[in-house]
């Protein structure tokens, strides 16, 4: 794990926020993304504590400078993820010594949190979805056929499909309840669907381009990696089951997706790469041209809560019903990129993965509803129970990096709400 | 069919190729595209015979005018696209009024096709593919299941998936043969595909946007058309079979897909335009959210040949594999529209939906090589054979628009070369 002074424990910023325990934005973070200050336009912005520096003003007041500096302070990410990492790795060392206690304190430049609105990071050209969790197959393959829950090629390859990119959203937007075309009481109807879950999972926001034709291979696959954050993949299961069966899902998926807004680096998240698991005895080896030593798993727990109306109108605390870790998953980003250029496919700069649903083999790891489901409705504290989310519940994921002798840092959140369905269609 | 004076069957042009028996762009054709003359930047144009009209030149020298014009003259036709149908209806009588028979001759607006390298229409920021040939589903899913070859829901909805849109490249790009995994000799392997094939689909072009949350009702699905071409989905099926279940197709699709240049407008389209076949005896109704009695099937058929270097070498024509009606689709573009957006997804201007393979159920009328494999090898005139497309081999699709009394029209062409693998993939 290449670590630098960037990730050192012991530096702090003179923003005071960020030296709070607990904090998902010390200065050993430094998350990308996309803010606009109140009646300002958008512009790339640098989490620290509870503020926003604002890039832009930093290069206009000659505290950063440099076409990564310029590219950051953009409107969408785009141009700087196309840059690729060393070009972050260094912007983030400017950042550092920007940022750092001991140099001069800077507020003109930031903005709270609090006040300003987040966006997409970027200009999402296109999104894909994998499924890489063995606990997640294997609990809801079971139906579909008992002795063999995992797909075929699970252990082959990262199974992954094309999702949409123009349903992509930041988090904290709303969810409206869709229609569907589901089978009940023996008919196959049109109405809301009956079965809104969520699916807690990994963004991964790409790095650089391969030209069309021209994989990324293994050994460079790490380099296209530009980012991390959360990912609810808003899912339909009634819809989604119905729909299936060849083309895999389609509108099950395509109502929304929502991202946390802040993009940690994978510069940042160094000192918490792990060796990827082993794999089980009995499974078939990694093939070559997805193989690597590098340790490329990352040390992550990932959160899920539910905040009911009326755990809201108690002014009660959002329930957590996931809590799991994502060093298990069967394959690691760097190897989802490799699979996915293998044929040749073109990954543009700030082009979306999922890493599908992270759900781990313990209870109380399951990283979805259905999969919650095989244990009985959710309970709630104050006695609720849930069967799929009900109009008005919001959803929350949150997660840490965390490693010996390193400072933790976090995701922010990714949160939205289900909103009612409209009275018709027509 | 509401038909004006811009599709009147005596309409002639001065520009005398347009004129021309048999000629896929007479003046009462008239579609979009983006080309560069050469030595010369991208710039919208509209063919006519086999000339294209400049429309940057044509605004400039004060021959046409507004804000429709001016969205077709740039690089790219998304906002032309998001202007809608009335835009483009309005433009196409300037365009037909300038391009007429006793209108001023102005060839410096013309340049030769011969001469001009074709691009994008758009800035393809969302592709999703149908399946709505019975036919097709019939004969490949027979493999799956003899009893129920087809999807469950197939008679419901008009099934589809996201594909990808990064890769999406216009006629004439040559195809890189893609390494994949696939099973062989009791093994998964790692090799460049023993099994590439295409399909012969329907680009169909997007008009507008619907914000997310707000579907496009049946009613209105029409007005989402901006126009057509031909599409070549390039499938590699080897790869496609093995990594389908459960999420279905996704490096077996997503190692190219080639669209036609030219956009056919839904206005030049409208003398084509029939009612929706009948439902066959058995098949349930169609739902009342996609069902409408606006008469939204095409007229058109559809061709694909195969040119092999042998035939190349000898100067002899490509062999057509496939000659295919159109109407027969067991759903239309506006149905498709519609199903789209009834969960709320959001279509964007210039987005991409392909049909799915349009196959017939007579034989010749098969539009991939998968089906037409069921009947055997194919055969050429010259005594070679194939199974599935060899390197050198290119897939030449063409298409037409006719009915009585109106004169017919056609997309171009639709092609792409089959190259050698790579030696390796590291």
């Amino acid at each position: 794990m290449p670590t630098n002074a960037t990730h050192a424990p012991g530096l702090r910023s003179w923003v005071q926020g960020a030296n709070a325990p607990g904090c998902d934005f010390p200065i050993q973070n430094l998350p990308h993304g996309v803010f606009s200050p109140p009646g300002g336009a958008p512009r790339g912005g640098v989490a620290i504590g509870d503020q926003v520096l604002d890039v832009a003003a930093a290069l206009a007041a000659g505290k950063l400078k440099g076409a990564a500096a310029e590219a950051a302070a953009e409107p969408s990410l785009n141009r700087l993820m196309a840059m690729g990492r060393d070009a972050a790795a260094e912007l983030r060392a400017a950042l550092s010594a920007l940022l750092a206690e001991g140099a001069e304190p800077l507020p003109q430049l930031l903005h709270a949190q609090s006040a300003v609105t987040m966006h997409l990071p970027t200009e999402v050209r296109n999104f894909s979805d994998f499924m890489a969790s063995r606990p997640h197959c294997a609990r809801l393959g079971v139906k579909r056929d008992p002795a063999n829950p995992l797909p075929p090629a699970f252990h082959h390859l990262p199974v992954a499909y094309h999702s949409r990119a123009s349903s992509v959203r930041p988090s904290g937007a709303p969810l409206r309840r869709p229609w569907g075309q589901y089978p009940k009481d023996g008919a196959v109807v049109f109405a809301p669907t009956e079965a809104m879950d969520f699916e807690l999972e990994l963004a991964i926001w790409i790095a650089g381009e391969n030209a069309l034709g021209e994989p990324t291979p293994i050994s460079l696959a790490d380099r296209r990696l530009f980012g991390f954050g959360l990912l609810n993949d808003w899912s339909v299961r009634d819809v989604q089951r119905y729909e299936m069966p060849p083309l895999g899902p389609f509108l099950g998926k395509s109502v929304m997706t929502a991202v946390s807004p802040w993009v940690v680096t994978a510069e940042a998240l160094e000192p918490f790469l792990l060796p990827q698991p082993a794999r089980q005895a009995g499974d078939p080896p990694c093939p070559p041209h997805l193989a690597t030593t590098r340790p490329d798993a990352l040390n992550l727990q990932l959160r899920a809560a539910i905040l009911t109306p009326r755990l809201r109108a108690a002014g009660a605390a959002p329930h957590t019903v996931t809590d799991t870790p994502f060093a298990g998953m069967s394959w690691t980003a760097a190897q989802m990129v490799a699979h996915h250029t293998s044929n040749g496919c073109n990954l543009l700069p700030g082009d979306l993965l999922g890493s599908g649903t992270v759900s781990g083999p313990e209870d109380g790891q399951e990283a979805c509803i259905a999969e919650l489901l095989l244990r009985g409705p959710i309970a709630f504290p104050n006695g609720e129970t849930r069967r799929f989310l009900e109009d008005g519940d919001e959803v929350i994921f949150t997660g840490t990096a965390s490693a010996p002798g390193f400072t933790t840092i976090g995701f922010g959140e990714c949160r939205g709400e289900v909103l009612p369905a409209h009275a018709s269609v027509t």
